[in-house]
């Protein structure tokens, strides 16, 4: 599986991976799933976003395609996700951020259908229906907010606040899924969601699997800096209303206060406006991406953060104006769940750890189903870059992991 | 004619101009330039690159279209711009920088037009040709390289140097263009633009026109700032390689150093890779603009910026390389040309001032082409921004000052 993996939405040049929802990349892996599953005799559903689960339900006599029996005449909105209450679901998704690694989602993905395999090979026979669940957009890479289509499935938000939400280049996500629905994911019994680590937690802890206890709470903040447009070369620098400067102040103390305080905060996107050569800005966007440890810590942060914005730009002759794009709670997964899965294993206990990084299981524990995820070490700790990586080892020790964690929820 | 030239190119939501080389707004205007030549019996050349150059010529019976009389047979290489030996010529340009404004350019094409206008109404017949150009690219918006079309008209590259050079898209100056060839201006007496100020000067001098005595040396340099991509959520501070930072200590010790120095430091155009929100980028591509009063005072500004750069860089775990992408020594006008320009007018003696702004003009003296500059006052300063402006009495004044000038160089 991993083999076909590699070579889709690829870029050559940097050897990372381009896999934003709904370009060609990113359908191509959606048709590989639905092959997977097809080649498997699970049975697909899919709902009007794109979200997809594949389902191994060894009551149902024959391999059904997409939309669920009685709910058929109810039209697109009513299809998928909803018929296998009680059951047990795990999976990831296949979207990457721009120039991402090659494990981030996809190992989830690849993981489930393996442990599935794993599992029919050793007979296990599992009493509940177990889904392999492909959700789309979960990196947030093209409409701005992380988990669409996990809180869209699972109702943590509507479709009136997803359908107007746009691109970078102005095509807005109703123009790009079939349509909305109802929150379709409450009837499962739970999720566990495999990811590769996006740390070092578990190379320090030297094992190659763990299990999470938490999120730490995360935002997404946009700075809006505005100046006065000029040209760069006869304008005097005591004339000038430069918002890069403010923006520069603001990047450097933004790191500075995350690293006094222990947590994280990172400029990694930027608008200038018109961005060229020969000309002070009018106007530069930054996006500030700031996770704690608390959320009263998340809010402190912030909010000196934009203090510090404030008071350079009085400096400046700048303005700064802050929005929120999207900002999630400290996400706490299913201790007794969490502990059911870690305990008792022929190596020992598997060590229960936080993660800074949000997933679509952080948005469904939030919605109220038993969630939890399971890490596999990532020797260098870095993600999010064309250099993550996990050695072929410890995935299968993951995939094996996986397996023994289905049979113990589903048989 | 400015009110022909007001819609053209603009951008409903600021009011700027975006008026890039070989796009469908410059091209309207180039057609219009035609237009105007032809409506007022002017003879028009052109060279391959785009070069305008629109002739009133006393001594030409007929008036003549583009290809010069034996040169036909020499091919596209020869055509234009090479007969007017002895010539004076005014003009400017038409192109802008991205969300520009309306004078910075057209204001020296329109005034040359109704120059030739003034003359001819008060019966002045020239006893040299006088010729209005138009020059593509003098902003570097597109191509990077500032006055690309009076650098291959006077020789100062070579279409070698020049047909490779690509835009962002990656399109290359050679497929826009129709080729190139030999420098064309060397022929001509001598040159004068007329442009809207890009400072205060004039406002501080309270007169409405000025003449230029030199253009400071000025450079851009792109800084590549290379870093580790890593997860902006869960990478340790002090695990990251991050360019960002890197980058924005380098801005605020460039505008710091320029302040200190009386000088002109400016980063305006940034490149950010992959630009995510939740990822710590791999790397940031920043270009300086740089202009000083001395070429000395210009390299020690950018060693000392290059010099903090790399000392950051080290601290972040990062690498810089700084490239000249290009590098104008000082340009001192002509001073008899200029003495000759300023003195015994009615209102007196018109001032002379020095510039930080590049120009075609500057280029042109370079290759050792007498050549002058007449400013018009701008009551903000304001260049390179939609808020550029000068008021129509100034305006006025620019057209009968560049009259004057012509009929003293021309006659």
């Amino acid at each position: 599986m991993w083999s076909d993996l590699a070579p889709i939405g690829r870029s050559a040049s940097s050897g990372g991976y381009f896999r934003q929802p709904f370009t060609q990349p990113e359908r191509e892996l959606a048709d590989w799933f639905r092959e997977q599953a097809a080649a498997r005799g699970l049975s697909l559903e899919s709902d009007a976003t794109g979200n997809l689960v594949a389902w191994w339900d060894p009551d149902e006599g024959v391999v059904r395609e997409q939309t669920a029996p009685g709910l058929a005449d109810q039209g697109p909105l009513n299809h998928g996700l909803s018929r296998r209450a009680g059951g047990v679901l795990t999976g990831s998704h296949l979207d990457s951020v721009l120039d991402g690694g090659a494990y981030d989602g996809p190992l989830g993905v690849v993981s489930a259908l393996a442990a599935v395999d794993e599992l029919r090979s050793r007979g296990v026979v599992p009493t509940r229906p177990v889904g392999v669940s492909v959700f789309v957009e979960e990196e947030g890479s093209r409409f701005g907010l992380a988990c669409l289509g996990s809180r869209l499935a699972s109702g943590a938000i509507s479709w009136e606040q997803a359908r107007g939400l746009r691109d970078r280049d102005g095509v807005a996500f109703e123009e790009v899924v079939e349509g909305g629905g109802p929150g379709l994911l409450r009837d499962v019994a739970c999720f566990v969601e495999l990811h590769v680590e996006q740390g070092r937690d578990l190379v320090d802890r030297g094992t190659a699997v763990g299990v999470a206890s938490e999120i730490w709470p995360h935002g997404r903040y946009r700075f809006d800096l505005a100046g006065e447009a000029n040209h760069a070369g006869s304008t005097r620098m005591e004339d000038r209303a430069d918002p890069m400067l403010t923006y520069a102040m603001t990047a450097l103390a933004a790191n500075k206060q995350a690293r006094l305080a222990g947590q994280r905060a990172t400029f990694g996107r930027l608008e200038v406006t018109p961005n060229g050569t020969n000309a002070v800005p009018s106007r530069v966007l930054a996006w500030l991406d700031a996770r704690c440890s608390s959320e009263d810590a998340l809010s402190e942060l912030v909010d000196t953060i934009t203090r510090q914005a404030t008071e350079r730009a009085e400096r400046d002759g700048t303005t700064v104006s802050v929005t929120a794009e999207s900002v999630s709670g400290a996400v706490a997964f299913d201790p007794d769940l969490a502990a059911r899965i870690a305990a008792d294993h022929e190596e020992g206990d598997w060590p229960i750890i936080p993660t800074a990084a949000g997933h679509d299981a952080g948005i469904l524990s939030t919605m109220g189903i038993p969630t939890a995820m399971l890490f596999v070490r990532n020797p260098t700790g870095v993600s999010h870059s064309p250099a993550e990586t996990a050695s072929i080892p410890d995935c299968l020790a993951g995939v094996h992991a996986l397996a023994e964690t289905l049979e113990r929820l589903a048989t």
